[in-house]
């Protein structure tokens, strides 16, 4: 959030307080920046004001290291979900260091000397590659958002004031992207244009696999191995993963290592006991890949407090994953009037796109939410919507307008949209609730 | 290099044995996996191959960490100047701990509590800006590249075979800013618009101060405290600095705390004994500003080696402070024949554009060498023109072609353009010659 303002009462400083010795340690071992500004914080206190113009500088080192004034970290729901700072980073990108995590067996340890990503079924020539074969293939570098299915699953329930905007929707990231399309190496195999679907397959302890169809392989699939400027993070999949262009995180296979091209999807565990869609009559929908448009305001947004009334700009990330984003609309009278948020260049097709809204808040309560609207005409639905396509009990998928209430006393909270009548009653344990359904946010 | 394959000669590889005992410290305090794979290399060898799918993965953490077998990192040239590895990037972002440094003194620590720019001199009422008042703004996310006037000097003088891409050319780096467009707040202050210049001043121990025309101020110049998704770093001017796109990157000012709206330049030591271009008849230009069209070759590059004949995708990087990269030429036989490189989307302006090359190797010894064309129709020079331009001594602003030997055994050495007669004399202490230039990489 590019416009949230120092602030005693500030969720992420609250939660630095609460993780000091850690950063401590870690800024101690990143270097002298961070050791000289750790010891303040082991002071337990801001340090008197120093002309810094009267004191030599600290030198620069190999790698840099973060001011400890300014430490985003992620913060971990359900075992093997770690959710992003979403609403403590600017622009678009996301930090390498600071990507969601999803995994179901941790992160895989792969020596790239070892790595192998082999290509066979319906081929003419089966195939193994190297790291050092991908890294040889032309490659190209885009930028795309990666979103888990099970992103703001907490918020199909009746929201929890405290729900912030990390920990309900934390579970999406952008990053830049450098790889071999897959179209090239599925050439290179001699891939049957006829074989409808592939097999991908992780090489973690979970051999977690997707089945994915084929035409989406031919069409905008990458195996990447570059993130943000430098190799895949360890926990986004090094050394190479799939990145398949707006469909939900679980078909995006990190540590990848097999692709089968076959005539019929592999029906594993991963696309019928989870990643499914139960529907009213107890049936289910199976490969929902695409992701919805949607938005979430990250400033203001729950655990923070606007310090004033007066002037603000608004801010937050709206994406698709059917294409670019076209509008985004935005009311701080909980949807008597929306009016249109400026869209922050780039607008990128797949991506988070940032938008921003000048508010001068009155000072009385307010609730605030965000409409986008995508190149598609596709428009972001309210719960109600979704419950009447869906029923109640598909949690995945959940694009649905998000708001916040701002308090007289400029504390925000989660609080549902004004429209919300289908689940309106109180929380409850959401999280026995979440693990009902298999594989959600695991 | 999104291209390069292992390779045991490899100079990143072998300096990253060189530097063994620094990456295990850090891996060590970065997480399971920098430990576990930081014990391997303690081996001093690759480990056995292990079934990753047989192992339960490491956890994730808040902040992740890069594995140990891709540890990229910066190589200090001189006092206060970090070559960034920009031959062992990928696409075009370079994440931030690796953006190039070059200070006058060091990392000035400033506490963002403690933080205020000031805006004086020909204004109608002068502002104190604190960090909160700079985020309430609204804020633009633009990614530009920024390239000291100083980078590629070593480059001047005769070239040494052992030069590598990193520590001739590595002071240029690339990020997505988010800040405040300056415009903004000159006019929040009542700026003159009659004033010709500004005077922009840090808050280090240097004190360094750059006088800056207005109507570039008045353009495109941001007050950043965004880079890549996160809070400025420190070594990049935390908490807030100029961005002055195009622009040489002594003006782009970090650690901002002072900017005089004035009538004249400030004619300080930074812009009258250094960063002044010395003209053959013993005058020297000053305010040199914009930054020339520019492109160099960083796969196969000084240092690597091409493993085998055949196919390789050359690929390196393009730029000019006027504009956007409108052409990259390659030529693989030293100049007598040229040919288009692919430009990598996105063309950004004033940032740096990845090209590539298909190349197949005859295994015959080798030159390459690129040449860009901007929108303005700028062609890189050659450094005989150069020369001819600006005489022998200004080493300042070198955006010469550079030359890259591809020698029998594969192995890439560093060569002086095939056109060269300047200066073609055997190299010599080229650090002696380079620190008789005031200010030249300090």
């Amino acid at each position: 959030m590019t416009t949230r303002p120092p602030d005693p009462e500030d969720l992420a400083e609250r939660l630095l307080r609460a993780r000091l010795t850690r950063r401590q340690l870690l800024a101690g071992a990143l270097g002298v920046a961070g050791a000289a500004a750790a010891g303040r914080f082991a002071l337990g206190q801001s340090p008197p004001p120093v002309d810094t113009t009267k004191v030599p500088g600290f030198p620069a080192t190999e790698v840099g290291a973060r001011t400890p004034f300014e430490q985003p970290f992620r913060i971990q729901v359900g075992q093997h979900s770690w959710f992003a700072p979403i609403d403590r980073t600017y622009g678009i990108i996301t930090p390498s260091d600071l990507h969601y995590v999803v995994s179901h067996a941790g992160t895989a340890d792969v020596a790239p000397s070892a790595y192998k990503l082999l290509i066979h079924g319906m081929v003419g020539n089966s195939k193994a590659f190297t790291l050092a074969d991908l890294r040889r293939f032309p490659s190209v570098s885009l930028t795309y958002s990666i979103e888990c299915s099970g992103n703001s699953a907490n918020a199909w329930f009746p929201p929890v004031p405290t729900d912030t905007a990390q920990n309900v929707h934390g579970l999406t990231s952008t990053s830049e992207w450098t790889g071999v399309p897959l179209s090239l190496l599925l050439r290179e195999a001699g891939a049957d244009r006829n074989a409808e679907w592939l097999l991908a397959e992780s090489q973690d302890a979970a051999v977690f696999a997707k089945s994915i169809p084929a035409y989406k392989a031919w069409d905008d699939v990458l195996v990447a191995y570059g993130q943000n400027g430098e190799a895949l993070r360890p926990e986004q999949g090094y050394p190479a993963r799939l990145i398949v262009p707006g469909w939900e995180g679980s078909v995006n296979i990190k540590w990848l290592r097999r692709l089968e091209v076959t005539d019929r999807p592999f029906m594993g565990r991963e696309e019928s006991a989870s990643y499914t869609d139960v529907l009213p009559n107890g049936t289910s929908l199976q490969f929902t890949f695409e992701m919805g448009a949607k938005s979430v305001i990250t400033w203001p947004s729950g655990g923070y407090r606007v310090p004033a009334a007066g002037f603000w700009e608004l801010t937050g990330l709206a994406w698709s994953g059917r294409g670019r984003v076209a509008r985004v609309e935005v009311t701080t009278d909980g949807g008597s009037t929306w009016a249109d948020a400026r869209l922050q260049a780039p607008v990128l097709p797949k991506a988070h796109t940032r938008f921003r809204y000048p508010w001068t808040w009155d000072g009385k309560p307010a609730v605030l939410m965000s409409r986008v609207t995508d190149d598609s005409g596709a428009v972001q639905p309210i719960i109600d919507d979704l419950v009447k396509e869906r029923g109640l009990h598909s949690i995945y998928h959940n694009n649905a307008v998000q708001a916040w209430s701002v308090e007289a006393d400029g504390s925000v909270l989660s609080t549902h949209d004004p429209f919300r009548t289908a689940l309106a009653a109180p929380g409850g344990d959401r999280e026995a609730l979440v693990r009902g359904f298999p594989g959600c946010l695991a």
